[in-house]
């Protein structure tokens, strides 16, 4: 079942190493099937290079049951999950530790719009998440990690379709998209303004963020109705 | 037409990856024919690695319209052509969201003079362009922007032909040269020398510009008449 | 004699260029047999590309003596043996001079528990030991900076299987494991969390260790009797 | 004539892109034949991939005169002769514009000699020229460029043999060995400690040199008749 779906998860997970956004068996990718309610992951602690379509595990989006494939999938699956279920919009996840995105993360700042780079993929700061209480890390640790994603695009009023990753507090950066390539593509942005974003604030520390209409002009430049980028 | 420009244009974009310039289909080059008033240059949002000469578009430079070729220009044309019309000594043109110039850009600073690797190319400091008004953005952006990077050569009683490069506020890095080949030349030499000024002011914060001396030893060894450098 | 633990280390050795963790000759991996009391390290100074299972050098752990190979073991022998005389539980020792690990060393500083990467290997900061003094220094070098890296691990009471790592001050890093291989792998990620270390102290200077509950959590995810971290 | 040395100085040429220490046709190595009183140098400006031995540059060290080839020899001939005549002890120079070698000579620092993998190559900070007068950059540039580091290295009493490389202000390194191989090796050195002097110095702004015991020890272990490293 889902055999196309397998297949776009094993290329997109196969794209992390490529994209130098992973060591080792670190990260994973995921997406869904919304008509079945089901979701395609990563198995955990597999190594990229021995993976097949055939390690693939689904999982049941409701309630976490494995409903295909003989191994254990990632130990991120429940995070995967509750941002499915709370963001209808996304069709494929990513969760790496890639270094700069991950910086971000450690150091506990939302990362600022402060270029067209930025602004033609996201509309608007890459929040951080808050700390998780020790009731939260103590309980359904990765499914609270969920919930403190999905908390913090509520109160901040933020579209996950308009800004598609976040980043998780002492922890790393989770992406998403249209579908999983999408998502790795998003990743890979992250991952090039964070960089960016390290050293533009080592030149000016009181940097602002960018113009609201140039971070407009760009973002809508490529998305929505009006955009004109590409063929 | 233009078979040898396109070719040209072409190769110069492929150079892009190759010198890590470029993530996915970002940044653009192209070349100018002056006698026939038409400019060569990369289509919108197409993969390097499918990219064929074919998919260059051909462009008028005083109309904009497009002459020849099936897919969509570069949505940055306009910029290439505002640079060519108001720059007569330049023949090819590349923008890129390379690192490390990008970080100059948006951190809104010049890129001082800060050694003989810049004075072997650059005459002088890259400037870095104004911010854009809100109607210059909500305008025609891409040729505004193309004006404002002219205003600041102007202003600032700068010479493309000395200074081939400069950095858009807020955006990334154009650079140009005596051909594409040239350009991308310069653009690489500009993202070295943008790296290695990030680190050179963070070891010694209060960095003055080199010594005029030697900026003009080092870039007249290399260019005008008097150049002694290469067989 | 012990070929399976000749041909790991040797493997483990290569490993080191292909992660990007030496330059030139430096670097150096063994593992123990301690059935047997022996030690296997690489030779002193002999190139990666053409070093092979017959360079490996069989070394008595007690004595120091070469009971089998032609060549020199690596000076830095007597180190690794007083480290696996000092922590029963290591089965293979890497030493290098890997970029950011070394960077930390060589500031004199631990460093911080500061995120998931970092819990999911390591149980708490990678400790910094002291300056060596002159006698030190001037007497048997190479087994007295094993003797102060035992001295840090017991002054603070850590565990050599919790934090299988060390900085060495002014010097670089050392990592172990339960066999060369996996000593390798933690040297890896050491030099993963150095280079990002570095930057989150950038972005915020007063950074604080990351919550001890998260630490738990990550650390006992992947070890000891609840892991539920892979296949 | 000099094939063996021609062959040697074409193949540490060809080392510097393949341990990425230039960028275009930057870079120069040559080495001499002090019997004969000739230096064998690379060409002025010729790509690396196409370079041969037949391009080596056969130079008279007491008067630049080229005496075989039918190139213009590296515009930093000169610098080269200089350094020759006045360390006699040395067999081959390398001049590169590498990353973080050249930081720190736009900074104007000497590279404090900050851990074990500074001591066992250079026996104390590299040391960084003084600014060059107008009167000195406008006569004979390169031969005064030569004239500023034997200058240095005579007023600081340091001897070229323990310190074998240079930061030139305002430009880059020169790194000198008993031949064009062991100098290219020193040049990659000395840019692995200039990357990691960047950031032990963030991490640690007010860090002092290392030990001089410490110095003594690594540097003498591995040179001079107490040397034990190796084979």
């Amino acid at each position: 079942m889902l055999d196309e779906i397998k297949n776009q998860v094993l290329e997109a997970n196969l794209a992390l190493p490529r994209h130098h956004l992973v060591t080792f068996t670190w990260g994973n990718v995921s997406a869904v099937d919304r008509q079945q309610g089901l979701m395609v992951i990563k198995p955990s602690g597999v190594e990229y290079d021995v993976m097949t379509v055939n390690d693939m595990v689904v999982v049941e989006l409701e309630t976490g049951r494995v409903v295909e494939g003989s191994k254990k999938p990632s130990s991120d699956t429940d995070t995967h999950r509750v941002l499915y279920l709370a963001f209808d919009s996304i069709g494929g996840i990513v969760h790496t530790h890639s270094r700069h995105a991950t910086i971000w993360a450690q150091s506990g700042h939302d990362l600022p719009a402060w270029g067209t780079t930025h602004a033609d993929y996201f509309y608007g700061a890459i929040p951080c998440t808050r700390l998780m209480t020790d009731d939260e890390i103590n309980g359904h640790y990765e499914r609270e990690t969920g919930q403190v994603i999905v908390e913090t695009f509520h109160q901040r009023h933020l579209s996950p379709t308009d800004i598609p990753a976040v980043l998780v507090n002492s922890h790393g950066p989770f992406a998403w998209g249209s579908d999983a390539h999408n998502a790795v593509h998003n990743a890979v942005v992250l991952e090039e303004i964070a960089y960016m974003g390290i050293f533009s604030r080592q030149l000016t520390p009181t940097l602002e963020p960018m113009q609201q209409t140039l971070l407009d002009k760009h973002y809508l430049r490529k998305h929505g109705k009006n955009a004109y980028y590409g063929q």
